[in-house]
């Protein structure tokens, strides 16, 4: 039974995972595999060194067989296989307003507490969602990214015949794309990275690099001037934020998925001329894991095609080393089983 | 028959006002009063002497009596009192989705072609709403900007319990404060003019002056941490546009009223954390002056203690230079006829 333990200072050391009797309302996972967030990359990377201790068990992107319920668990069973929606909801404030996946004293599991990137995992039962048998454990392993998607997609209103445009083609980037093709929408993806660009193209995703063409001259020309319906800043970045207000037409969205830790100039005016909306999106409800599940099931996120690599445990410090080596790669999943 | 007529370098000359017969479902209007804008002013100071011809009838903030109507028209009859929805749509574009009001061809009336400050008018009939008996014309005048005020609170989602702040008390500020409290609203005002909060405080507002006091700690002391349900950004200023994403409440919304020429630095991550939402809100549409017009009737905007001055014509020029010369006025009125 193994885990992968962050140390601080760019290394992630295996360890021992702990199997951890579930309680009143638990259940004992034993996890098949766990995808590597960029959150994942940031802690390796010591920017959450604030907020994660060390040593840490990371990772929350995860697939996993039920092996043990504790007392009162009735919405799993032993064999279930399951994805872990990894939220620990906290005493509800009057700031939440009933959102308690933005709440006040929300814990995000794998961050705050020990996560999934080990053997043997003990979660409570709100967080699990089954898995169809018709999905495998590698794209199990995907349903959480692919909730993120859902959810900034349903943020955003995406609807049958609208232009979307994705800043930013890592992970959570092509998956909106993704998603909100299935919506029903023609999606323009911009991203700096070739690689990335001839794999989103092969998706069905239109793509332009905005370091050789003006991404609103490219949805001007694609949209015959009407612009783009919905827009997501996934790139974190000031070129980003920068030409994001560039591209909405009359009352189009702007939904911010990206984490920029600092302000940033944004065009306030575009937002009073042409009464643009801005719509922050985090993390995902339970029914954006709900949709990920069917629409990975169906086979429409192409799940396959986003996995660069997958790596046993004993390798997880090699594989974050590679990561950072490698900016065409888009999702390493490490074999927890 | 006069008019003031922007003759570039901070001069209003008082000359003649045509008087034009109405064409085709087109109205002729005797203009009672015409409120003097803060985009007035800014014409005044020359700031958009790109977009205004010189000399240029300025003015669109109107009660007027109709005089005289061209073939065809049947909305409006001689002597009905009106307002005017100064706006005139151009041929649609698929950047505009319908949203005319913010369409790529509009233009506005008393910026982009002759203004209301004029004996004589002559405008289409369809920027015409009628005001009932109960109205008085110097209260008519203040529907225009009664309008924005609607438009605001009806674009950010106000609703009866919620707690909102706004960010400036000049006339638009207030107005939005007094239509947020019709909806049952608790509205606290941010303002640095003493004056102005006073006079808020007289109206039923909660008052915040953020040079003394935090704001935000203000509004989590008045909401017991449950913080801003919906924020207005109605000043214009850094500060404000540092000072809004402060205040919301998970989903909260931010509703940008004020012109901000310049990009400003933007606190993104706040967008993020607890999914704020921002929604750009620029003039109003046909439902927006029938709001104002039934509240100003009820007499629930308290448009007596809004007007500061009501000025002759031939005194324009004079009234522009008290306007700067008094930060605590609120509305002048110009009288026409």
């Amino acid at each position: 039974m193994k885990s992968a333990q962050y140390q601080g200072d760019r290394s992630v050391a295996v360890g021992s995972s702990e199997v951890i009797k579930p309680g009143p309302g638990q259940a004992r996972l034993e996890v098949s595999f766990c995808g590597i967030c960029g959150t994942d990359i940031h802690i390796f990377h010591g920017a959450m060194d604030q907020r994660v201790s060390k040593p840490q068990i990371i990772g929350h992107e995860v697939s996993a067989t039920v092996a043990e319920v504790g007392d009162g668990v009735t919405s799993v069973a032993v064999g279930d296989r399951v994805a872990v929606r990894p939220l620990l909801f906290g005493d509800p404030s009057s700031f939440d307003k009933g959102h308690a996946h933005v709440g006040k004293n929300l814990k995000f599991i794998g961050i705050d507490m020990p996560g999934g990137m080990q053997s043997s995992w003990t979660v409570p039962d709100y967080t699990l969602h089954k898995l169809p048998d018709s999905l495998s454990m590698e794209h199990g392993a995907m349903i959480e990214p692919a909730a993120v998607a859902c959810h900034d997609v349903r943020l955003g209103e995406v609807k049958a015949g609208e232009t979307c445009v994705v800043i930013g083609g890592g992970p959570i980037g092509l998956l909106i794309a993704l998603v909100a093709i299935q919506k029903g929408a023609t999606v323009i993806l911009s991203e700096v990275n070739e690689s990335r660009l001839a794999l989103a193209e092969t998706l069905g995703i239109k793509v332009v690099n905005p370091i050789t063409t003006s991404l609103p001259d490219a949805v001007d020309k694609i949209t015959d001037g009407a612009m783009a319906d919905c827009v997501f800043e996934v790139s974190g970045s000031a070129p980003g934020v920068e030409v994001m207000t560039e591209l909405p037409n009359a009352r189009g969205r702007i939904v911010m998925v990206a984490i920029h830790p600092q302000p940033k100039p944004v065009n306030l005016f575009k937002f009073f001329w042409s009464e643009i909306k801005m719509i922050g999106a985090r993390l995902y409800e339970e029914q954006d894991f709900d949709e990920a599940i069917e629409l990975a099931s169906s086979g429409a996120l192409h799940l396959d095609k986003l996995i660069t690599k997958i790596s046993p445990i004993d390798e997880v410090q090699k594989t974050f080393e590679a990561i950072d080596a490698n900016p065409d790669g888009i999702k390493y999943l490490i074999q927890c089983n």
